[in-house]
């Protein structure tokens, strides 16, 4: 565990520096770096490809940038954060007065110690970011702006990897890699998916088939899905955005675009059974990450969306506050474990046949019993009686909903516990061979 | 707007004063004024025809009714109020005592001023009608009743008209003309029906058929409906029967049979998003009006009841206390303005298909969306800027939204707006390609 | 009323010392006795026949059963009461210390008056049941334990009967025998079968087909299902398990498998109808009686459960103070009566077709309406009127419902009131042929 949370902690520091963008080397170089963690293997789609109604840009490369004062002193150089350029600036080299210059500098007039974070992908512009505190004790005078930035006929990169299982039924564990440097809301999500990748490794069994894509938000993901959309829309049964997987608070589940999915009622009783501390969004097509895209009507995929902080919830959303000390990489392991929890009982639930349907089952026949009827009065501090009592009626409850109709979530809510507490009588039973499962559809008993 | 509602109180002056029953020339009289403001078809169905499980009844023709007492002196006059005489009463002309007279006599006890609306149509029978103090002060002694009416072989009557649209599919709009001298409760629906068509008329498109039947209560909608009662189940979306459509309250609607149709649905939308103030009863088929008949199970048509005054919720209920003064001319003209929205509502409802629907829309390509991602921290004060907002997220929503499967009142909902609201939206998206529709069934994106 | 009720109480007396079990002498008896009430046919498992997943166990006879203390007094003996002997006890006859003797006594040290009933059918052992007061004051010393009893190939035996109907579609009566000298938990079940039946077989009509089944608790209805369970699948629309049937309380219906068929919702509108005290519980698989077999998966029968004084709820649960006087005999009449009426609602219950479904009825040519339109405002003290216009308006909605897609049920509630209210309404419309019904399945109206 504590190894784990080095690991974890050595890989944010590597990929804190990086200057990322929707394109370009920085994309590259996390892909590399995260190669060390997952196997993804890394595609490109070329500049000036149609991606559904969008096109591959250019990529962007940017060597230095910097703002001086008319004294020759550094006011902001990317050097030091690589916030202080608009991402995906065109070049500049000129002098200019304060006030020709001051429509290219955007800062937060509500957090002024914080360098925002400013994008303009689609409309060459070139700007500077800063505190607004730094940007109003600017002088009147000149100053001599200079971005080295280029955009060439390049490439689109993402990773992904899939790793089989017992069938081709697909999970999904997507996050995007195209933020600069901030922590929550952006290195989280890809280290998250990456050491959920190793735990699910290490599995005994595995019922699905586990899809990893980490790509550039938005374009990324259209992209992919310009690519695997038609194979994930035949194979995928659930999937989950990671993003903003840090900080203190409980996890925020966003509903797919059903709404009644089984990945959205299984994070519903995930929530509800008390295993992990959560809540529940509906879906909507106006804010999030990429879910939208999955979630886009030709598509339509069960994807949905799992934060802990919420993105418009703290400061430090989109500018140099999204800190590791404001994530804290604790949560991160957290993160990893919870959704390991999730993972798990998706695996868990499905449709199961009870094999002996007519009539119960003798259960003293199959050791699952006591073989007489006298029950004396029980004192309900007597907690292992009362356990065997749960676990005798959780027994009664999966023999009689094993029909193919009803989910193992279905019963563990009729039994009020949580699904994973129903796991080791799944495993008896399916042992035993008195109940057959798990399927991801419904069937007849005899089917 | 001033003019219009000058032409409506001219309509209502004209219709008032007829006399006015199931059938004969009061029907028909009014049926030739209404066409003054609206071209219907004039059909009669001839007396003795079977019409499902009713037979049409005789045409009632009157010319004079009154009672005199003993001295000559007139106690009532059917000149003075045509509401004075038992509707489709019998002819006498008999001297009687007040006792053998009394059984014959309607009044209204609770209502001492009132004169009834009393009717037989189907049990032969005379009788006067008149308000309840007039009644306790008649005197012992012989009266002369006289009542010069007659039944003969005739037809009933009903008008009714086809204004075409884009397609087949038809809305209905109905109202009855059988009651005579009242306001609200008879001259309020075919008013608001003949204003209505008017305003249809002007529209620039029409996606519906509308179908305009003015018709007496009851037995004329069940002739009507044995006459075009298939072809109606073959077309009908939605129908309104239109009564008492004056007063000062706000809407209110009965469902139709479905509870759920189209017509019932929009009709919720439109009051729970607050464009109109308004309520919604349950259907049942034990009081109202003509819902009942294309509420029958025989064609559980869509047909809904809209009404602003309730029927039994006021005084002039089948009473001459029904005035044209309580009734209000600008209530009609309020229900001709709030119901055109209704029908501008339906219009725009239905299932839109997108036609990039793979991955999220490049908005800005298409000029719909502002092209950096720098959101400044906005002050609620700023409503411009929430209402672009608000137009962003609505574009969003409609463009996840037009996947066949929901109608737009289900995306306004989502967006928590009224329909009408987003009507320059869904016109910038058609003409822009960006979406297809309304089509009045679900159907796949590829259909 | 009264003759019967003696008549049930001579029943009861006759039933009441029999020594029962899930095989042997007692439960033929038992069978035979209630033979001269219901005319059930008795068959015979053999011993070691499988049925699903049980096999059928021996039968057991028991002649003797006491113990002496070292001085020869007699302790317990089993013809003072048949629960002093473990019901399916091996035979002993042994001398042994208290201490040797401790583990085979049972007791009930929360009610030290009471003689528990224990059973021990699937693990051969011996023992005596006995009040915890006398347990405690038995000296030290030495005691003489015997029990004459074997456990010999033999068969296992049930009572059923079929009283056919119109129709082949079945409602299930169904009881248990199995339990030696107890009254609510026992004896209340067949008798209010027996007594049921009596009833049914004197109505005027039958829709269904009634199956009474009259058995040894759970392997009983086992074996049961195994050589008629493929049968009642077919056949089979609604059931009862009736089990603790006395004591003061109301009724309590255990919904079937299925929670939503239509005995379930029939039993729902009983007691909310107010027709009938009573309240429902939800379908569980852990603890009942043998709608536990009915509602097994594969057989999924639509069976609920009726009691009325609840199992572990009251004292006497599954020991000597569950005795004729708690339960009351005329508790079972109130019962036989209130199953009758519940069964006269199912009977009722149904699809009807309304056979002039175009339009409204016109009720005055059936003889159905007052035939003129005036009702003065009626005071709600006047009864009468009220009940005309209720059942006015029920008439209404039964022409408008009877569609073939609406039980009479849906339709009594609409009403708001109980289905039997209606039965005289029903029994009018079908006589005037306005109506055809009730059938078991929707229809179309012109099927």
């Amino acid at each position: 565990m504590k190894q784990e949370q080095a690991q974890i902690e050595e890989l944010f520091d590597r990929l804190f520096p990086i200057c990322r963008s929707i394109s370009g080397p920085g994309v590259r170089e996390t892909l590399r770096i995260l190669q060390d963690y997952i196997p993804l293997t890394v595609e490109g789609v070329p500049t000036g490809e149609q991606v559904h109604d969008w096109v591959i840009p250019k990529e962007w490369r940017i060597r230095e940038a910097w703002i001086k004062d008319e004294f020759g002193n550094e006011i902001v150089n990317f050097r030091d954060s690589n916030l202080h350029v608009l991402n995906y600036s065109t070049a500049v080299d000129r002098k200019l007065t304060l006030e020709e210059m001051r429509p290219h500098l955007y800062s937060l007039p509500h957090l002024p110690g914080a360098i925002p974070y400013v994008t303009s992908y689609y409309t060459p512009r070139w700007g500077f970011c800063l505190p607004h505190s730094q940007l109003e004790k600017l002088n009147q005078g000149h100053y001599h702006v200079y971005i080295d930035s280029e955009h060439i006929e390049g490439e689109l990169n993402y990773g992904h990897l899939i790793l089989p299982g017992e069938n081709k039924t697909e999970i999904l564990i997507t996050s995007y890699i195209c933020h600069p440097s901030m922590a929550n809301n952006e290195l989280s999500g890809p280290i998250v998916a990456a050491f959920l990748y190793n735990r699910i490794k290490k599995w005994k069994s595995r019922r699905f088939t586990y899809r990893f894509v980490l790509a550039p938000e938005t374009i990324g993901s259209i992209a992919y899905l310009s690519r695997y959309g038609a194979e994930m829309k035949k194979y995928l049964h659930a999937g989950f955005v990671l993003t903003c997987m840090g900080g203190q608070g409980s996890l925020s589940y966003k509903n797919s675009r059903h709404e009644i999915a089984d990945v959205d009622l299984l994070a519903q009783h995930m929530f509800k059974e008390g295993r992990i501390e959560g809540r529940i969004r509906h879906f909507n097509p106006i804010s999030g990450s990429d879910e939208r895209q999955y979630g886009s009507p030709g598509y339509s995929l069960p994807v949905g969306q799992m934060t802990r902080m919420l993105d418009p919830g703290y400061e430090g959303y989109h500018n140099s506050l999204d800190t590791k000390e404001k994530m804290g990489i604790e949560s991160l392991l957290r993160s990893v474990d919870e959704m390991e929890d999730i993972l798990r009982a998706l695996e868990l639930d499905g449709f199961y046949i009870n094999n002996n349907p007519y009539g119960e089952v003798k259960l003293d026949r199959h050791g699952l019993y006591p073989d007489m009827n006298h029950t004396p009065r029980i004192g309900h501090s007597d907690n292992t009686t009362i356990d065997q009592r749960t676990r005798l009626n959780a027994i009664l409850m999966m023999l009689n909903y094993t029909d193919g109709q009803h989910t193992m979530r279905n019963i563990a809510d009729r039994c009020r516990v949580n699904i994973l507490d129903l796991a080791p009588i799944i495993e008896l039973l399916l042992e035993k061979k008195l109940i057959a499962g798990p399927y991801t559809e419904k069937r007849g008993l005899f089917d």
